[in-house]
């Protein structure tokens, strides 16, 4: 045993005893080597596993405090600080690898983009291409052009989400909006908390920034586990969360309004910021839109982020964030990144919305990629062994296969590359330490012949092993 | 005096009376603070204030070590290691004051757009956007566009600089190329050489990295001072120098090849890596075109970082870095934050570089820059007190107006706002305790009755102080 575990355990013994009360004080790092005789690192050491068990917690320049309820989280072990993820190199090899025309496209992540560009938007940004409308003075620097966020305002707006184009931040898409957010709102060494199962741009980010990433895990029921966030944030110092909440990826649920409101309420009694990734807020059918937790926000906590990435063409890459009063904080960060969005798109894009072309775009795409999910359940859930199981979640355009416990989806994925057929496994989508029996299909491509042979294919190489 | 002014002075004392040799390794913060009975934190901030002052250097977790020639440097003052950047609030007021459309843009960092925007480019745009065409399957992920990068591999190699296109990277424009090479190249606490003067967002891209900025005065000759250069990284273990040489942002003034060559033996000799700047490339007149750092590379130490900012137009937003063998480590960056760069952009901009288009842009764009920005040089001459100079140097589009010394450029700024006519101070260059007497004028807009109704008003607020 080391000298750092030997001393954690021991320190482990005054706080499980009652020694040490909820939220008093540790003796600072040299306090305590000084008393114990270890060296200081040693100490430290020490002290980083006892937060890793979330048995203690660190404030920065004030040292470590004993958590609120640190037995429970230790046994429970629901709730987890994570070590430094390091899933870069993985996600670009993937990345690379999905990216050859070659490759039969299930495991991408963007929609078909058939379904997108669509030709309304595409003759918009040809005519005022043509006619050189749209160049400015100046590009348009943050917050982005006008009449684009007074369309996405007024999106908001519809929603019974009171919103002003000063709220609106236009972004580099997506990722850029949950980025850019993150650099306003936090500083290293900060606690993020984040699903257990998330988009793999999410942890990157948190990486990036050195924050101190507290995941929870999904409820197998409601999406959200309201009673393991509840324990990450009495036990950690959470300053901000990053939460999917719509037509979850990868799994695909949508977590109910009842659970939203309960969360909003939350967040309020602890005054912690939410970032939500709302990217595939489009994307629903046979229900109502979901709600952003922008509509519960009544104390300005959330920052929504989403793009058109999903809806209209991720090559455009333009996406936007609801900063609210945070949107001069986002203007700075993002002035010493990218410094604005093409601005030609943004006006294509502004002109597009306010003829309302949006609307029915979204409808059709809609229904197209209820069709097509429906149409890839049904032969999946068909031909797939018993012992898998496919979510199914009316949005998006993901199945979530569930394989056995003992199968390592990452070998699938190698095994399927080979015969050119892309998927996503569920490596990229959290630590390496949980079970990899999981992959992600993007489901927004016709299954027609040449589709059902590689989908069958998938198949054999599932049921083979 | 504080407890830890105190110690520095006498801690200095040991190394100007040579008792602690150069490269010699101080004691560690514990030693040194149970030697002295002072705090951790007191020996932190003397031994931070002797870095300040150039006497020390720190290296991660091996600690601190005497500096090279500690006393010259502390002497010459010339090198400078800089206290904790925070222009982000005055660039970002700044940029919020000129961006009115009834500002007159003599402050503008951009040239003027009736400049770019090429007809035929935005003919190619429109073409492409009517037929559909450059939507790909998935957005065109890092490096970017394999055709654009094979256009602009080409005009390196006519240079006499061997590339692949596998050596670009695509960007959202420079600042984007600087930031990502900065990312891929430098982590928190890493020392870095900039310009004393210097675009303002290599500046804030270095604090928001961390950086320990090492600053080097240009020479009033040649720009870059080689004895300064060799003073500072023979003190500091600097490991990137991230540098201007070609028509450099604000004063204007190229660097010649025998001082680049000197440079570039420099950079080999000390492995240090050198992030280029060099958005004004292509802005040169009455001279050949001045060369890159990369023709002297032969190590790949060099980042080329360039744009289409200034000569198509900054509303497209594309840029891109040389970066060789770092072109991995650079998309993994990229795939973190933007992902891509839009995909039509960068299709048009391919088939315009292709169809040779843009040397004949270039060719018109020079002339006129060239032409306006001697009447503008020819006017200010004339009509400013003769206390006041005007450096010209055969090359983009800045004119840098120097006022006596006891003249706080920040305040004419202030006045000429008023009157709603922008122009650039020099604090937006420079840290703070500089001399801030000098003005940044944008020449590239027409010197028509109205301009010069405004130039006079300019002329008169310098006059009358």
């Amino acid at each position: 045993m080391y000298k750092s575990e030997q001393l954690a355990l021991s320190l482990k013994h005054l706080i499980e005893t009652g020694t040490w009360k909820p939220h008093e004080k540790l003796p600072s790092l040299r306090q305590q080597a000084e008393a114990s005789g270890f060296s200081l690192i040693t100490v430290m050491n020490a002290y980083q596993e006892l937060e890793a068990q979330g048995l203690i917690y660190s404030k920065e320049k004030l040292g470590y405090f004993v958590a609120e309820n640190p037995l429970q989280v230790a046994l429970a072990k629901k709730v987890v600080l994570n070590e430094k993820i390091e899933i870069n190199s993985l996600v670009f090899r993937y990345l690379k690898s999905i990216q050859s025309e070659k490759i039969v496209p299930l495991g991408s992540a963007f929609p078909n983009s058939q379904l997108l560009y669509s030709p309304k938007l595409m003759q918009t940004l040809a005519q005022q291409a043509k006619h050189r409308i749209s160049y400015e003075q100046t590009p348009s620097l943050p917050p982005g052009n006008y009449e684009l966020r007074k369309q996405i305002a007024q999106r908001y707006c519809m929603q019974g989400i009171p919103t002003d184009p000063s709220d609106i931040v236009i972004t580099s898409g997506g990722l850029d909006a949950l980025n850019l957010s993150l650099k306003a709102m936090t500083q290293a060494g900060d606690y993020i908390l984040l699903q257990e199962t998330i988009f793999y741009g999410a942890w990157q980010a948190a990486e990036n920034l050195g924050l101190k990433v507290i995941t929870i895990p999904e409820h197998p029921e409601h999406g959200l586990d309201l009673e393991a966030f509840k324990k990450a944030i009495t036990t950690y110092p959470i300053k901000v969360c990053l939460l999917m909440l719509n037509s979850h990826n990868p799994i695909g649920f949508t977590v109910n309004e009842d659970i939203k409101f309960e969360l909003a309420k939350l967040l309020h009694e602890h005054e912690i910021y939410l970032i939500e990734d709302d990217v595939y807020e489009e994307l629903y059918y046979d229900q109502k839109k979901p709600l952003s937790m922008k509509y519960y926000d009544q104390q300005n906590l959330v920052l929504h982020c989403s793009s058109f990435s999903k809806t209209l063409g991720a090559g455009f890459r333009v996406g936007w964030v609801y900063a609210g009063k945070f949107s001069e904080h986002i203007q700075h960060v993002q002035l010493m990144s990218t410094i604005s969005v093409n601005s030609f798109i943004q006006n294509a894009l502004a002109d597009y919305l306010t003829h309302r072309h949006y609307e029915k775009h979204l409808k059709s795409l809609r229904n197209t990629l209820k069709r097509l999910k429906n149409q890839y359940y049904q032969y999946l859930i068909k031909a797939l062994p018993e012992d898998c199981q496919v979510s199914y979640y009316p949005s998006g355009y993901f199945l979530w296969i569930t394989l056995p416990e003992h199968i390592d989806s990452s070998r699938i994925y190698e095994k399927l590359i080979l015969n050119d057929i892309g998927v996503a496994p569920s490596i990229l989508f959290y630590r390496k330490n949980k079970k990899q029996n999981h992959i992600r299909i993007n489901c927004s491509f016709e299954m027609n012949d040449e589709m059902i042979k590689k989908l069958d294919i998938l198949i054999a190489q599932i049921s083979e092993r």
